[in-house]
């Protein structure tokens, strides 16, 4: 009894236009997610050429020397003292979200939550677009983590297309796309590796097939130049063709091998990663593996070369005995808060900070 | 077994007196909501007269013109940055916890919040009198919703008799208040027809029996000169009879009507709800209503006058189309956002910083 | 099919070292607690001597006076603005948690919280020490509730052990640790008995046997000379052997009765508890007590000396009547109030900024 003349073929009218902007090619849409020659809404790894990458490093290494002092921290903190966030979590994330809180705060962002969807007006039958539409009267700022794919990228798509449009930043959107972990990691490599990742060999382990951090990682690799990635799954997770073929488009030099100890041998850089079981399509699909032949244990850190350094995006699990932690090689932790001065790093720039920031002595 | 002597007497004198005060007519209860002839408790909407209504306006105003720049918005998040709220929700609200939260935010307001019983005292037994009571110990201002009847009145009486009273502003009670919408409705109202709303036209359309907006704003007619409404509702759910005595005893022109597209040709304003089928009193009662009759479409879009507006007070369903928002009459995003503004314009007032802010020069 | 070949060893290592921490006595834990000679973890209500005690009262009441002027609020909040606090609360608690999170704001740290453990990444199986340390990336205090005993304590243990510990404040740990609430009582002792706490007769009422604020308090007792305990509970709820040895030890005097009319008579505080069925080992064990015995009536009030006061760590039941509140013996709102300056001042203290805040002139 709720339907009224004109509303279905106005409503399909745009769910028409969202289609249309959906099945877009990624080029195709990335235009929009851009103001003033700028990152406007962070919503695909892809986004990230080179140079934005190398000032995003730069940006946070800098933020970081800045409020070695409490003087920086004020001066941090003034910049934003206006503005407020909106994280909007559909699904459960301590490290993200509380990263993310952490970056806003660093640049003075008042943050707003819904964590729990029980508390909102999606009980009340109202639609997706209005709900987000509605954060944009109140806040300056959508940082969106969401199970679903797409539904992130509509947030922005439909925030767009309002006269008070607000960036949005994906914080995780579905099983693919989870850009500001690329970010991390890639500030990580490019920390803790001497001379950067130019050059360098990565070996990604674990659950290559589900994990959207070393799918994330690998779009881009294209980025650096003389990257070798090895591959160490299971045969039920390796990585994927789609990867595989983007690999060999941008002559990304690549392996698979089981050989684990050997390959730990050769590299600079380890990418650990846990049984993604959260995505099993058939019950106990995960528990048939048998996955210790993909833990990092006291036998691999003898062979890893001195230099090399372990990544892993946390949780973990069985994965890396927490003994491992204590190795200075086990950089880890280290890459957990790295995503805080990253994230800091990135919304800063959303907001056309980084020139006033850089410009400010340490 | 846990009866003790004099218990029963004590507790029965005390909901004694709440009684007698609660079933007081209205006017015999709002002055213990004011103090030093100043606004302190936000109970209802029959608390506003025209002149604060008029302040409050301008307050808001004033407010949003300062903050065009950095310096201002400094200023104001300045006055109260010592304070805290309590943003107390018995029950789920998007957007009048967001825009209670952002109005503080921008007054430099700290904000603790309870949106879920579970995590309070309640499990252990304590009365609402001793929850309330001890949020006084804590926080300057309690910002409270709540789904029964009489809870917000009594958390604000019981707050007056202790020897550390601090305001109470009502985010929604019951079936009926909810002051604060009412103003924001107010506020637009004024804000977007070309003179303000004295003299205006204003159609009410939807479930006018258990929509609490309109029932509110209904009643603040009184202080507006030449106002005319009409209604126009489903016969299950018209305007009921205590607001029709209301408006003939205070001479206000209404009428109802069961054709809107005559009704909309001419308004200066369209307030649109939805149907509220969370307070149906039998199951599926709300479902046999046809409510096309009451969209608002393209049909009547044509018919608006140019300078006519539409208002929601949000969240929709299908009683307007989305696609209504991209004409400039549309106000009701705008609306929203108002409501941010209307409440941190009413809480600096409860703090008694309206002259310092308005002596700021924008 | 987790098992990998050197994590079970690895892993029983790091359990057998805990164990091994875990199982000293008390005098064998606390050195790791402090840090140049300072509080730096607070953990168990016996960290506290007579001269910690005396100093974080002096502060509370220090900051209470400066902060009678707005300047002194500013003054306070710029200390620790730079400073995030992690509230990690498993255990439902209202004015704990809002005691807390008021006291951090009084000094200007941002606040991030987990009260609801669904929305952490517990679910992805993640152990608690790595929960914990990745607070440590981001946070700079974690204040910790949790209702399994011995897991504050590990939290603290575990963030030693890492190369960037932080400080961990125990809000009430498994059913016997709650320093903060000890603190609080013996904080409202000293301020409102003449000449504070020395020598005078305490009356602790009710489920003493469960109730950990009366056991914390009881410990705290040996550091104030001449002081008389009386102990008025029901049978099955007296105050355990453990405690009465304790007070032995110390040569604390100490009696216990069933006449509550005559211990009030000659009382210098009363301190009333609440039945603490949520330990109830038996389904209905707290029901089938006559708990009226132990309530505080009308009757009682007329007893009490003139300058004897009513604690009552709250929430309450049925063993005080509201009315009593209106006597101006009943400290126990003021009590509720007294927590969150106490804890501002141990948080300063932590922080190692209290020599800054007292030579602030008020």
């Amino acid at each position: 009894m709720t339907t009224a003349g004109s509303e279905p073929t106005l409503k399909s009218r745009r769910e028409r236009r969202w289609r249309e902007f959906y099945e877009r090619p990624l080029d195709g849409k990335l235009p929009i997610f851009f103001r003033d020659g700028r990152l406007y809404d962070c919503l695909y790894a892809q986004q990230f050429n080179r140079e934005t990458l190398d000032r995003l490093c730069a940006l946070a290494d800098h933020m970081r020397t800045i409020t070695k002092e409490k003087g920086g921290d004020d001066f941090l903190q003034s910049l934003l003292s206006h503005k407020r966030a909106m994280l909007y979590f559909s699904q459960p994330s301590t490290r993200t979200f509380l990263s993310f809180a952490s970056a806003c705060h660093i640049l003075g962002i008042r943050v707003l939550e819904i964590r729990d969807l029980k508390t909102s007006s999606v009980v009340k039958g109202e639609s997706l677009d209005d709900t987000i539409r509605t954060f944009s009267s109140y806040v300056d700022l959508v940082i969106m983590r969401h199970h679903e794919a797409g539904v992130v990228e509509r947030a922005s798509w439909g925030l767009n297309g309002t006269p008070r449009p607000l960036p949005v930043i994906n914080a995780g959107s579905g099983a693919d796309q989870h850009p500001t972990q690329a970010l991390l990691d890639i500030y990580t490599l490019n920390r803790y590796l001497p001379g950067g990742l130019d050059g360098k060999r990565v070996v990604m382990v674990g659950d290559l097939k589900r994990g959207r951090t070393v799918r994330s990682l690998s779009y881009l690799m294209k980025n650096y130049s003389g990257v070798h990635l090895s591959f160490v799954a299971p045969k039920a997770f390796r990585m994927q063709p789609d990867i595989l073929d983007f690999l060999d488009r941008h002559a990304i030099a690549h392996d698979e091998t089981e050989d684990l100890l050997a390959a730990v041998e050769k590299a600079d850089a380890v990418y650990m990663t846990r049984i993604q079981d959260e995505y099993d399509q058939t019950a106990g699909e995960s528990k048939r593996i048998d996955y210790s032949p993909y833990h990092f244990t006291e036998k691999h850190l003898e062979k890893l070369p001195k230099k090399g350094i372990i990544l892993h995006p946390l949780p973990r699990r069985e994965e890396i005995a927490p003994e491992i932690d204590e190795d200075p090689r086990a950089v880890y932790w280290r890459q957990e808060r790295n995503g805080m001065w990253i994230r800091a790093a990135l919304i800063a720039t959303v907001f056309g900070l980084e020139d006033q920031i850089l410009s400010r002595s340490a």
